[in-house]
């Protein structure tokens, strides 16, 4: 569909940010592209690495509640979603709706540092979890 | 450490390739970059597909051995591993070894039409499976 532009990252949910951004670091050469920054509405700090020409996003939660802590306690440390980059969210969102996908937790209001974003559900994609971004 | 390149691709593990491969297509305009092969030492057939800018291994079981088929029963289909590419796998293991890390399912004399890999495991990686390949 024409309203998908280019994969801007992978994230990988972890418990500690500090340690796996040494880990990335150390081992496989990863650069910082953003400080740790808090998400509050998601109960999560997030970071932006470079590593090997991928954008990598890690992910940790502030707090037991929020989807990052479910998603530890239920699959524990590892990948968490991929994202693609959209021109248009609305579009997007309508286009994805009329090829019978779900969208789970769509913010289109989202905290000053963060762009408008939805995801796929996992079931719909081969159980991978798909975030759409605007950008 | 200076022996690890960038990375290559992320895989993904899918009970039916060709389904998986019309819905990225579909969806997110996906590129088929290789025919469906198999592999039979491992089990699996795989494809590789060009999407966004990233490119993505399908890997799908052909039988109920091998590692992709227990993966599948037990995380079921999403995200397999992330792949960096090495230029001598050998000193790479070497030096990944002398860091402590768990080298799994290494392969240095693979089928004709694969390179020389290795795996670390994931719980050393904060829960993602990673691939060195010689390439």
């Amino acid at each position: 569909m024409e309203e998908i532009g280019e994969i801007d990252h992978i994230a990988i949910a972890v418990k500690d940010i500090d340690a796996a951004l040494n880990f990335f670091v150390e081992i496989f050469n990863a650069r910082q592209v953003t400080d740790k920054i808090e998400l509050k509405e998601e109960h999560i700090n997030f970071q932006f690495l470079e590593v090997g020409g991928l954008k990598i996003e890690l992910l940790e939660p502030t707090s037991a509640s929020g989807s990052v802590s479910a998603f530890l306690d239920t699959r524990g440390e590892g990948f968490h979603h991929l994202c693609f980059r959209v021109k248009d969210i609305g579009k997007a969102i309508e286009k994805i709706k009329s090829m019978g996908l779900k969208i789970v937790g769509e913010n289109l209001e989202p905290e000053d540092y963060s762009n408008r974003y939805a995801f796929i559900h996992p079931k719909n994609c081969f159980g991978v979890l798909i975030e759409l971004e605007e950008k």
